[in-house]
Parts: C-alpha cells; sequence; structure tokens
C-alpha cells in the first residue's frame, strides 16, 4: 500500500486528487494538508466526501509528510513547493509538484513570467515533466515530477505529433483555450463568482497567461526548434473541462489520412488519448471526470491551415488524474490503476 | 459474470446503467438495445463511450435478449415492459423495469394516472417494488423489480422513518421537489432546449404528477394508513440532481436528536443513505455522480412543523445506481459492487 | 427633473437601480455612492456601464448627499440606514431603503431576526411598508419607504388575495421560495463561487430567514390575524429570478373560475401583476429584467389544497424596479414612468 | 408610425425583434408571422409578452404583408426571402432580411456554401449589406437590406479599421468566436438539448460555417484584396452573446496607442461600438441585451501578433438590434431610436 499524503487537499485540484485516490486500490491517503482549514474535519470543507472520508485537515509540514508518505503531492500556488522542497525530504517520498514551480527549465524564464524568485533552482534539472505520455521512460525513475499545467496538457498533447513530424509551420501556430472555471481555484475572488461568471464568456492573460512558456518549451523540444505561440485562455461558464482550438499552416500538402496516421503512430497504444478523427469536434463533456484527452482535427484547403482540437478534463487529465498517473508510473504500476474513470454523461 | 441487456440504452437513463456497468466486475453487457439507433455504434450516439464500449445498438426483441443474458433491464417508456413481458422471459432472465409499470399494485391507479392500459397486469402482483433500504428481503427473490422513480426515491427515503414511527401527521405531508434537466429525457423536445431552460425555474405537473401516487402507496405502507400528499416538481437548469423538501406537522413536541435517532433506526447501517443530520442542508452537487441519498432535517418550533430534505442524483440512485444496487441484491452480490462511485465535485 | 442618489451603487440591487434610472426620463443620477470603491470610475465596476455612466463612485456621507438629492435609495446591509437616517435628512430628501431596517413595525421582531439593535426606531412609524400593490395610497404622501425584501415580495403578492379574502388557512401556509444567485449579493464569498452553485441547488436559513417575518406581518394585516409560516428559500443555479411556491389548505370548496376572480378583483387592473390562471405554471424567465410579478395556481380537490405559484425578477420588482415604482408614486409620476421593461427571452 | 411586420416572429431573432419594437416609439408591428404557429397568440408562444403582445401569429404571405405594411423584416431560413421577394413587394414595403439570402454579391459563392439554389439573383445587386457603421450611407437609400450575420458582425466590426488601414496581414486572419445557443434557433433538435450543451463547449464547422465567406467579402472590400480566413465557432453554454477572438500578423510594428488611433478613427463617434482599449478583454455579459459591440486589442510583441477582441449580443447586434439599427437608417429616423437598451448585469 502506497502511502500517499497531499499538500492543499482542499483546493479543487487537491479534492480531485482525494476522490482518484479513493478509488485507487494501492494507495491511502494519510496526510490532507491544508493550510486554511487545520483540524477541520475534511469531509465538512467537501461535504461529497461525507462517510467516505474520516480524517482532519493538516498542516503542511513537508518533513514530518515526508517521514510518513511515500508519496506527496503538492497542490499548492506557485513557490510553495520550492520553497519547501529538500533532499532531505526527496531521500524519503517522491513528489509529484502540481504546481509551475519545476516544470520550466530556465529559471529566469520562470521568474519572469510568475514574478516569483525561485528559492530551489538545484532541483530543477532533476525534476522531471511529467507528461505521461511523452516522458514516460524518464517519469519511471524520477524522485521529482513536475505535473504539466491543464491548458499545457491539452495544448501540447493536441500539437505534439505533428510538431514532432515537422508538418505545421510552428511559428504560425496559434492556441486559443477555453477553460472551466474550476480552473481559477477556489479563493473566494469576486470575478470567479457565479452571478460574474453565468452567462458570460471573455478572454484573459491575453498574450501574458503563464503556461504559455511551458508549451512553448516543450513543443520546442518536439519540433527541434525554438518556438514561440500565441495562446489565449478564456474562461467559460461551466465546471469542468478545457477545450484547445489550435491552427497552424501546413508546411506542404497533406491529406487527413496522412494526419490521422501521424496522430496514430503516436497515441494509438495511448489508453487515455483518443483520436476522434478527421472533421471530428472533440467536447469536453465527452472526457467530463476521465482522464481521457479526445483529439480531432480539420485540415482546411482554402487556407492551407490544419485545425487541432483537443479537450480534457482540467481537474483530471490537467492536475489529479495526470498526476496520479505520473504516481503510477513511479511506483511500477499499471499506469492506469485507479483511472478507469468512464466519463460521466450528461 | 452475469450477462445483462438493456433496453432503452440511448436514453440519459440506460446510458447511466452502461456507465455503472463498465466499472462492475462481475457484470458483461451484452445487448445495446436502442429502437432508434440500431445498427449504430453505441459510441456514436454516446461520445464519452468511444474506446470504452465497442458494439452496435441492436433492436428490443426481449426473447431474443431473454436467451442471452441474465438480467435485463429495461430503461423505456411507459407501457413497454408491459406490453412484452411473459412467464417465457421471466423464466429465462430476470428483468429490473426502469418503467412505472410494475410499480403501482393497484392497476386502476395505474391507469388513471399514466393514462394507458396495463397489458400485463398478471406480474404485478408478483413484482417487487426495488426501495432497495426499504424491500431488500423481498427483492433478493424477486424476478421482477420495478424500479422507483426517481422523484419517489427522493421523496419516501426522506420522510420514510418519520412516517413508519408515526411521528409526523400525513395528512399535513407536503413535497415541493426540484429536479435537474435530464430526468426529462433525451428526447428532442422544445421545452428542454438549453435556452428554455437556462436561467429559469418554474414548476410543472402541479397536482397531477405521475410519481404522486407511487409516493402515496409506499408511505401509506410505511404509516399504515392512506396517504394523500401534495407533490410540486420544478424544474431546474442544471443535469442532475434531486433536491425534495418535504414539510409535515409533528404529531408531537419531539426533539432534534429524537429526530436524528429515528432516521439513525432506519439508516444507520445503510451505505448509500447519510444522513447529514439536523440543521444540515444537503445539496444536489455532493452526490452527483453517487449513489447517496443525502438527508437533513430542521424542526421549526414555531410553526410545530419538520421540515425534511433529501437530495440524490436522480439518474444514479434514481434510476440506474438503484437499478444496479436490485440487481446485486437479486444476485446474492455485494450491494454495493460497481457503486463506489464517489461523488464528482465540482 | 428629479435628482437621485443611490448609497450602495456597485451592489447588484443598486446597478440595478443605475440600469432602470438610465432610462427614467425624469430622473438624473446625482451620487454613485460605494464605500467599496469610492473614486473608481462607475463603468470600470460595472463594465456595461461604459460609455453610459460618467461618474466616480462617492462615499455614503448621507447628509451631504440629502443637500444635492431630492430622493435618496440606500441599497446597503441592514443597519445602515437606521444608522445614519435623520429628521434633518428626511426634510430635504425622501428616501426608499432597500435593505430590512424599516420593514418591520416590531422592534423586538427586527431585532430577534436580524441580531443587531436598532438605531433608529423613532422612524419606524412613520415608515411605509413599500408593496406598492397594496400600499399605493400610503406611499403617496411618505417621506420613508421601506422597500420590500425579493423574497417577500414575490411571496406577499402571490398568496394577498386569497388570504384577504379569507379563503385560505392562513395556519397552513408554506412558502417554498428558489433564487437566482444574485439575491446572494456581490461579496467574494466561497458559497456564491460559480463552481459552488453551478450544478447545485439547496436550500438555507430553513425556519430561519430574515425575510419571514416580514411575510408573516403583511400577510397578518391582510388576513386579520397573526400568521405563522413555514418558509424555505432555496439557492438556484441562476443569476436573476425567484419562484415561489405556495401551498395552503382551502378553507371551504372552491372553483379555480372562483380563485380566478379573487386574484383579479385585487390585480386586474395592476400594471406590473400578471395573472396567467388557473393551471398556469409561471417561469421566471418569462419576467426577467422586467418589474413583472406572475401568478398562477392550481386547485388540487385530492388535498383540499391550493398551490399557488409567483415568480418575480429578484433584481426588479424584487428590488430596483420595485423602489422606482415607490419613487414614482412618491413624486406623482406616472407608475410605470421608467419600467415599461419587456422580459428579456431567452 | 412605422407598420412593421415580421415573417419568423416565433424564432428567437423574431422574438427579440419584437421585444425591441415594443419599445420603439415611431413603429407599430402590424404581422407576427409564423408558419408554425398560426392562429396561436403570440404570447402563448412567447410567456414574457403576455399582457404586452395582444396579437394572433400570422401565415407569411408577403404580398398581403406588403400591403399593410411600411417595413418588412424576415427572420427566417436561407431561401425563404430570396424564393418570395418580387418588385411588386417592394415597391410597397421595404426589407430587411435576417437571412443570408442578399449578404453575398457572387450568387455561385452563396450557392456553394449554403447548397441551395438562389431564387432571385436579380436583387442582389440592389440590396445593400447592412453593416450600419460601414454601409450607413448606401443603407439610406435601400429597399433591400441584407442584414449581417451574429458571427459576420462581430468579426468584421472587430477587424475592420486594422483591416481597412492595412496593419495586419490578412492572409494570416483567425477568427476563433464563441458563441451563445440561442444563436442555433429554436429548433427541437438533440444537440441543442439543456443536458447536451450545458457544461459543455466544442468547435463545430470547423473550415465551413457559412459566415466564413460573408465576413470575407467584407474585410477584402476593407482591406483592398481578396481574402481568406480561417473561421471556428464554438457553441458555448449561455443564452446569448458571441466573443470574437481574432489574430493576425502586424505588417509593421506599432503600439498600442497607435492602435487605439486607428479603432478610434473609425469607431470614436459610433455611439454602439465601444472601444474599451489595449490591453482589455470584452465580456459578453457587459453588452447582454444591449446593441453595442465592444472591442478590445492586445499587441503582443514576443509572436508579432495583435490579438483583437470583439463581444456582442448575438441576438441584438447580431440580429435584430442591429435590424432595426437599419430600419431607423432606411426611414430618416435618429439611429439610436428604440436602441437605448442599457446592457443588463448580472
Amino acid at each position: 500500500m502506497i502511502k500517499a499524503g497531499i499538500i492543499g487537499a482542499t483546493g479543487y485540484a487537491g479534492a480531485e486528487l482525494v476522490r482518484i485516490l479513493m478509488g485507487h486500490r494501492d494507495v491511502e491517503i494519510v496526510w490532507y494538508g491544508s493550510r486554511s482549514y487545520i483540524d477541520d474535519n475534511y469531509a465538512h470543507i467537501y461535504g461529497n466526501m461525507f462517510c467516505i472520508v474520516d480524517a482532519k485537515c493538516l498542516d503542511d509540514n513537508m518533513e514530518e509528510l515526508a517521514a510518513q508518505a511515500d508519496v506527496i503531492f503538492t497542490a499548492t500556488p506557485q513557490g510553495f513547493c520550492a520553497s519547501v522542497i529538500s533532499e532531505e525530504i526527496l531521500a524519503k517520498a517522491k513528489i509529484v509538484d502540481l504546481s509551475a514551480d519545476f516544470r520550466i527549465k530556465d529559471v529566469a524564464v520562470y521568474e519572469e513570467w510568475y514574478k516569483i524568485e525561485h528559492k530551489s533552482p538545484q532541483f530543477i534539472k532533476e525534476a522531471v515533466y511529467g507528461l505521461c505520455e511523452v516522458n514516460r521512460e524518464k517519469i519511471k525513475d524520477a524522485r521529482l515530477v513536475a505535473n504539466p499545467g491543464c491548458y499545457t496538457t491539452c495544448s501540447i498533447l493536441t500539437a505534439y505529433p505533428l510538431a514532432k513530424e515537422g508538418v505545421i509551420d510552428m511559428d504560425t501556430l496559434i492556441v486559443d483555450a477555453k477553460s472551466g472555471t474550476s480552473g481559477a481555484g477556489r479563493g473566494a475572488k469576486l470575478p470567479n463568482l457565479f452571478c460574474e461568471v453565468n452567462e458570460n464568456i471573455k478572454a484573459y492573460g491575453v498574450a501574458t497567461h503563464r503556461h504559455t512558456p511551458e508549451i512553448e518549451e516543450q513543443l520546442g523540444y518536439a519540433s527541434g526548434k525554438e518556438v514561440r505561440i500565441s495562446f489565449t485562455p478564456h474562461l467559460v461558464p461551466m465546471n469542468r473541462g478545457i477545450l484547445a482550438t489550435a491552427y497552424a499552416v501546413l508546411k506542404k500538402k497533406v491529406s487527413e489520412e496522412e494526419i490521422k496516421e501521424i496522430y496514430d503512430k503516436y497515441y494509438k497504444k495511448e489508453k487515455f488519448i483518443r483520436v476522434i478523427g478527421a472533421g471530428a469536434c472533440p467536447e469536453t463533456k465527452w472526457v467530463e471526470g476521465s482522464n481521457y484527452v479526445d483529439i480531432g482535427f480539420q485540415v482546411d484547403e482554402r487556407t492551407n491551415r490544419i485545425i487541432m482540437m483537443g479537450a480534457i478534463d482540467n481537474l483530471v487529465k490537467g492536475a489529479a488524474g495526470q498526476a496520479v498517473q505520473n504516481m503510477n508510473i513511479m511506483f511500477g504500476l499499471p499506469e492506469d490503476t485507479g483511472l478507469n474513470l468512464v466519463p460521466v454523461f450528461p
């Protein structure tokens, strides 16, 4: 039985970790960390867990937690994990960090986009970027996994095969992404009130969103050259789901069959990636509650562009589900253990 | 391995049966019946099932199905099951009927409220009303289970212990219920369009809703006298969930502790009923996707009334989940097999 | 031109006052009071008012405001108006108070339900309860109008004619009310976050909601006897709208035609009350954005009860619209001036 | 008093025309045409109009209507207007056609994208494209105005000044648009059911949406060269609103101040276009119920692109509001008559 601790267990991503791990036969949660609710019953904060979780919230003492746990999930604000991580902790417990602290290899880029000083740059090199389908082999031996961002996971996986195969002109890549509101977290902020979000859609963080450099770095590795993209997130009046609509100019004339073959080359064996095919438009509702990424595309001969579309549940494949998938890989478990979550519809 | 067939597999309740049975280790679905989509790929109708269900829709030939299946779920319009059921079919396969055909013992009452002739009254007596927590023993040996309605399940379980113990004046019982829109089914009807339902609430079927006599009959058994209630359903702009707010005059002065004890007497050992206690208000979101019934209450000394509140997911405990729970009981399986569904939040 | 000042202009009710008064030919807003946003551009707080309102937010200095304005709307938390009102202010400007400070005639009842000390009980007697259709004559000469609560307006107007005519047994009256989320205000509180409200319904303030004594007092005047009701509010995932479903035992057998006649007796000439008739169920969406109250009903002979249903837009007839209607009456204007708002659908 | 007739008065756009014209002091509706509801009370189809509209639905006899009306609005499916229009009708009444029949000058392009034969190509040349802010002068004398599509209005107005001034490379223009569900009409279709749309987002009509050639044609006139764009519409779980996010490469380095000046050059005097400025993101809720177009933008120096964002209410500026604006221009009325609609928030 793997003993798991969660720091930030009362945020939406942390709560989703709890939900998923409740159904994971090989894991026991030993620590529900929540700085805001210390000593409160967890089920009092999340009523859905009444009669399911019988535990109180604890603080965020990573050292003590490392002594009790085999794996620590940090579902915490940027900067937390970097400020507390240590060789001593890593010697005792593996860490899956759901924040951005160890996602970006160039510390200057991190500090520029996140506007905070990185407190533990010495661990950046060791950290493995936990995009399971791309970095599976490296994750197996990792002590520290940087779990990708929600927009990032969706954007990269949608474009990855075509970037890797050199089919699209990376200088023309634009990702227009739409996210449910749980991505904004559970903080009591006016812009996230029901009446402000409901019946409304808006872009935000235009040309400045922090997931941009993360997408660029990873697609840069894939394409073998530096990548600069336009990335625009939008807030949609729904709880869960991210849809990424990506546009790129095709480098040469390719048929939809050829595109499908390229996707299949990389994803056919991937349980959690469903390429729904040419002319098909993924819907976020079809993946809700599950760890799936659904990908569709359309070649537009009129403009010589391809439009790629990817859909995920931001809290599952975009956060907690991928974190558990990473944990499974790190501990040598079948990758889908605890993740056979059938999408909930409607 | 239990072989299961579903007639009406492409309605919302049928699709929820598919979702739940996909996670049931002892069941294999052998028949996806759907008169509207014969020969279509099931995953084409429900995109969430892509790569999960690889089967085509079949017709609703119950005789052929009975030859192949151990259990048949009929998630069909009123009248269908009664029109096709036979001794021959029941000799081969158990039936869990999600329609109202066998819920009401008095065929005249059925025909009055449903405005259709009952084609198989000879099976009404044998049919067991599948409210698991109340009729568990009878369900064990049943060949034919009448799975309760969604409003009914929520309304009855919310009031049952107090009705049974004679604490409330049954002549004063009023149930004001609110339901998500999936309860209206997947038919393409104007009143169920997004723009008609969204940002709107209304009552419907006031004093005439078909679940009324079902609630009355069952609460009549509980209280030992004939019961007449006011039942008002409302349509709420959300996909899933039913909240029943029930009002009754208390027959004598009772404390909230005493009420809690009564609920505990009946429900403490019930895995799927969570009595959240005095002064607590259940929320439909806390049970979404799960088989739970959450119950809270408030004694109002000013008016000498008790306000009882119950919440379920209409597609799970109100339909497919309870159907699987009934199947588990009928086949001697642990009652929660395949039903350890943690509520999804948010 | 009537000069109007608004204290609390950046709450949802205050903003709705601004929206309505922008279309009122006889009113000019001279003061946008908002303690939280002093010196901010109003259109910066409410982007919908860009290019429409060109003014900065001011403080809540009622004395200074009274010197500049003919009428003051206080759309403020409980206790504010009572703490600042004075004879001097009332000598200069009329006040329409949207808070509860002057709604309840018995100061002890006010203090018990609101848990705050009333700072100006000397003005309670003078204050006129601003339920326009009931107290029109008194409002004409009022200096201080207590604008009714949103739930209250809907509940009282729905039951008023039948209470007044003695058709229903007031001891059996139960009001089950459902409200959109704007009723909870614009405060940044966790329970009002999009992800907490969306796809969810719950009761709250069961048997303790502060609008209860207000409904009881007014229906007591109507029926000529003390009234105790059960009132249960619910939070619905929509921005606007209140639906009140009210239940009462009929004192004698009456036909639906007779009930209709009673409603017509009181409301036929009322522009803002639309009795949609027997068997008809009002929908909140049909009144959205307007000052209408839609009322339907159903006599249930089985239980000898009547089910009455009323729908309003909580921010219009339940707050700002009725406040403007009161102002119109106070200033001798046609009652519907600025209130010819056609409901927005969908 | 202008006498107006509406064909298609029971669709969402037609109903919005009714709502707006109810507040237009110079217009009287004399004909509520609705093939589906002939002889039904209009207020029975749209409950919001109870006590406001007292008329029955009529058929779609344009000749008879032309004899009675000064202006006819055809809010009808593609092909209808072209199939009934005649010189005789145009001699009696002006027509504002809300369908696409007369929007595209090249009949071959129309027939290719709409897959129907154009029945009255002889009127295409005469028809004026009713994008008021661009074609105002021509509209003044028009007998037949082709009211622009909803996506089109939003997309064109968002990019128009920069296209006209040659600031952006038109070959790189991509419009990613998001629409509320009322744009899909009031037809009872499964994909538009509440449970299918709610909590979901998807693209549709990728690279094939019919508004594409309309946008291309108009931006072609603006930029003086043939334009090919990528246009991707998305369905968003909200009733109203379109947000267009447009991307283009800048032809040369320009500051945000310069961009703002360009927008101001074209729009500063336009009442219905609000340029909210650099770095500002328009929200659909800020324009809901009104005729405004809100435009914001962001220059991204990293990618040398500009991201332009425009928001409208699809039923107002995207349909009925613009239709009334066109009518006002055609009849020499102040352009904003009946259109001083303050956006409704929340």
